[in-house]
């Protein structure tokens, strides 16, 4: 039986001065990501992420996209004692619910969009001082920014590339499966 | 520490009246794989392996390179009782030796070349019938066919894409790691 996500929220990171992204009602996905989007590519440039690569070597993108769970995030806040944190704050593209343990999914692993289109999981997305920087200015406390990346670990959610383009909006039910 | 590999042949599948590829010296990857091979392409259509797609739908193509071992495919001569399984008759791109357990490798698993390009393991290649009737064929006994695809369970190699392109030569060290 596949697991079944409800979309919750659509993001997209169009303001090239920042990260953080905004949300919106509906997006047709592409190959490549979200049109418009600071991730969107088929390739990308290597960073820090791709340490076996030179920093701006081209590579095939898979990280399109950012993907949160309202429940993982949920966890996070409690953690690091605040009352919530926004998927904006993250750069997340898409927030889904009814999928407390997303970030464990494995790569491969396939979301199937009730328009037919289909992203692929490419795994845990790994937390960095970006988020937890945005996260400790929105609450003036600057310890944050560290303990966001300890107690996120394994609940920041996923990165996805889109195999299949299609319409993606809130209150979508999307299956999950391999 | 990374494993390490040699590549003992790499193969082109370029004759169009069949998926059995014949022996190269070396190539030029590129973004899609091995051009004017069968599977090249950043994009290819959907088929029986990706049954939640329509046949035909354009999709993401993560099936570009066909990666065997020598050990695995010794490996499934003896369980068949038969003297060699040749690398052309699987239509396998790339044959490495050095990695006994290669379909093992799980998804996302990187090869990097010696040239900086990478190839990304997208995971295990299942054994179908083609591959088993060249097998009964040569060696003349129709039998084979359904003893391959039993016999070369979780053995018959992986498939890949181009993450980053680069040369690849017989007789390259190629390292595997996450």
């Amino acid at each position: 039986m596949p697991l079944q996500a409800r979309i919750e929220a659509i993001l997209i990171a169009d303001d090239p001065a920042t990260f953080v992204t905004r949300e919106l009602e509906r997006v047709e996905l592409q190959f490549g990501g979200i049109e418009g989007d600071r991730h969107f590519g088929i390739l990308a440039k290597a960073n820090v992420r791709q340490p076996m690569y030179k920093r701006g070597q081209e590579i095939m993108n898979r990280r399109q996209l950012s993907i949160v769970s309202v429940e993982e995030l949920q966890g996070i806040a409690e953690r690091i004692g605040v009352k919530e944190i926004q998927p904006a704050w993250l750069g997340a593209n898409i927030v889904i619910s009814g999928v407390p343990e997303l970030t464990k999914l494995p790569m491969g692993i396939r979301m199937m969009l009730p328009s037919g289109g289909g992203l692929v999981c490419e795994g845990e997305n790994e937390p960095c001082s970006g988020p937890g920087r945005i996260i400790a200015e929105h609450y003036q406390d600057s310890l944050l920014t560290k303990l966001f990346i300890q107690k996120a670990q394994q609940a920041r959610g996923i990165v996805a590339y889109v195999e299949r383009p299609g319409e993606l909006k809130v209150g979508d039910l999307v299956q999950i499966y391999n």
